[in-house]
């Protein structure tokens, strides 16, 4: 069921707003305490865009934690459960910020700018409370603020092409989560990384008044390859098994049942928040994981309840946290936590909005 | 202007979303990740409800963050610059939450339940994560939470009627922000609360399955008191000088600068996070207030941008961060956050989007 909500000084307008309202967005949804186009209205050729040609897409929304001062690094690592020591200048890492408890609270980029000023690009949650409370009891001197940064995904197997002919060839060599600054009149970053497995670069704008200015831009350089306007896409990212916190994660989620724990470094120092709770539930071993659903159904599904639950006969097994019609297999697929008894190739049920039953396979994640 | 917003798993449908809906709510925006209804369509009869009858709103959005165990005062008062020594078990207190600079980061009500038991009645900001991050960093016994809590607010002249006729005349005797226990098979706290200086309840619903259930008798109870729904309302609250934590403040913002000097003890004990910023900025005193504004145009004004600027001759002196038409006093007023200089009396200009200038007359708050 969709509903009306306007911008208000709580909701905030993107840097990108005016441009994709001419652009005919046609839905929102809000993230970090502001705007986030989610569709211009043509599902079809916003997936066919991203996953063979190139979309841009407003993500203003992944809003910047900025870390400054000579503790910066220091504060980094006490709230990344991954080894930071050998992390170098001008590279992004994605990390699992999690509580005391092991609980993941944001998976954010951690973009290192220097040996002094790190950005955390962060999933929706108050990352910047978060921080600022642990510089402040540890006291540790460090600035932690939201500066002044919008960025903007180019995504897609020509978003190289789009960036190169906007900046030049070196572009292509920019390695993944690499960011490079860019000599321009209009103050940018640029990486490769987006919410996306199709490739692709996210610019940082760092003047949010040039948001109309930059949105032409990308337009303008993307017009040969047939660009237009998207949002990040909920088919392409259940198919590929992008996590979205807040989505497929609960209070209770650890990086080990998401997939995430390649980027747990159980050797990180003893003070970096959770790794001792992250040691002894890896000891324990994790109550739950996350694998997919192909849903025995022809057409595309209704929206499931939030959280649908899954049962293996009268036995309650865990959740759907996401799902969508994949193009790509021509299926009803979704993203599951659930108990780690529930094996790939097991069959669920999921309850529907309907009351009735539908059935299950599970599988390995990602789906392609 | 207007768009489309649909539920998602990042933003929760409330306890009382189908009964808003069945209602005809008209908007929504968005609130700690939750929809909250924003208007029912009629913004006259919204306002009449609230100021001469009896409204009721969906605020399940008010999120509670509980902090339970044997350090739960102990936490409560680490973060709160008030001198909770005395507060009693069974009463709400406003407060300010700060962070080590001093800047506000919530404004939420306080309950103590129990020697043991807190919960913070929040305003649009992740607290939970803020405490969370200072009870682990401080090694104390608590568990910080969102409890299953949806307040249900009832507003107006005639809402101790309302009450009365559900629970009984004994709710007449609750003090203001005093919370009783009642005996339901719904399982309720109320509370004499709500953002409105009309006066009223907020029922503290504990089982979210039954919030359509509770809608319905508030309003059977209500028929006879002519109740409709409605919503925090942004006309009375602008008359009434009510404060928008992240609508009338910034990241800047401290508690003298937006009258809630009277709920800052500088006594408080000295682990209090923020309590040393506040004596220093105290002493320094503060760079800005908050002012009302009358503006000098006779029809309502269109939309401000976001935080408009004030200016006094070529002089930039503060911002507009809220405005309405006053049907109390048949003019535009606004909320405004101004530098020390400017005293009530004073004449300013507001720059409209159209560019055009507007006089306004600065003046004390509230305004009615």
């Amino acid at each position: 069921m969709s509903h009306q909500i306007s911008p208000s000084p709580r909701v905030r307008r993107s840097a990108f707003y005016n441009s994709t309202v001419r652009d005919g967005v046609k839905s929102f949804s809000t993230y970090n305490h502001m705007l986030i186009p989610i569709s211009f209205g043509d599902p079809a050729a916003e997936y066919k865009r991203l996953t063979e040609g190139v979309a841009m897409w407003d993500v203003a929304v992944e809003r910047q934690v900025e870390l400054s001062g000579p503790d910066a690094g220091k504060l980094a690592q006490a709230l990344c459960p991954r080894n930071l020591a050998d992390m170098p200048i001008g590279m992004g890492w994605y990390v699992a910020i999690c509580d005391h408890r092991g609980t993941i609270i944001n998976d954010p980029i951690l973009l290192k700018l220097s040996e002094t000023r790190y950005w955390f690009s962060i999933a929706d949650s108050d990352l910047l409370l978060w921080a600022r409370a642990v510089a402040g009891e540890r006291g540790y001197q460090v600035n932690v603020f939201e500066p002044d940064v919008s960025p903007l995904a180019v995504q897609g197997p020509m978003a190289e092409d789009v960036i190169a002919d906007m900046f030049g060839d070196w572009v292509r060599e920019i390695k993944h989560f690499e960011v490079r600054e860019v000599e321009d009149d209009i103050p940018m970053l640029i990486a490769r990384s987006g919410w996306s497995k199709q490739g692709g670069f996210e610019i940082y704008l760092m003047d949010h008044y040039r948001g109309d200015e930059l949105w032409d831009r990308v337009r303008t350089a993307g017009e040969k390859y047939g660009i237009g306007p998207g949002a990040p896409n909920s088919q392409e990212r259940v198919e590929s098994g992008l996590l979205s916190w807040g989505g497929d994660t609960d209070d209770e989620t650890n990086p080990f049942e998401v997939r995430m724990t390649r980027f747990v470094d159980l050797d990180a120092p003893d003070d970096v928040i959770g790794i001792q709770a992250l040691r002894r539930i890896k000891e324990e071993g994790p109550r739950r994981w996350q694998l997919g659903i192909k849903l025995d159904v022809e057409d595309a599904l209704p929206p499931l309840d939030q959280w649908s639950e899954l049962r293996q006969g009268d036995m309650f097994v865990g959740h759907v946290t996401a799902h969508t019609f994949s193009p790509k297999l021509q299926k009803n697929i979704g993203l599951c936590l659930v108990s780690r008894e529930v094996k790939s190739g097991d069959i669920v049920y999921v309850t529907l909005p309907t009351g009735q039953h539908c059935k299950g396979e599970m599988c390995k994640l990602p789906f392609v």
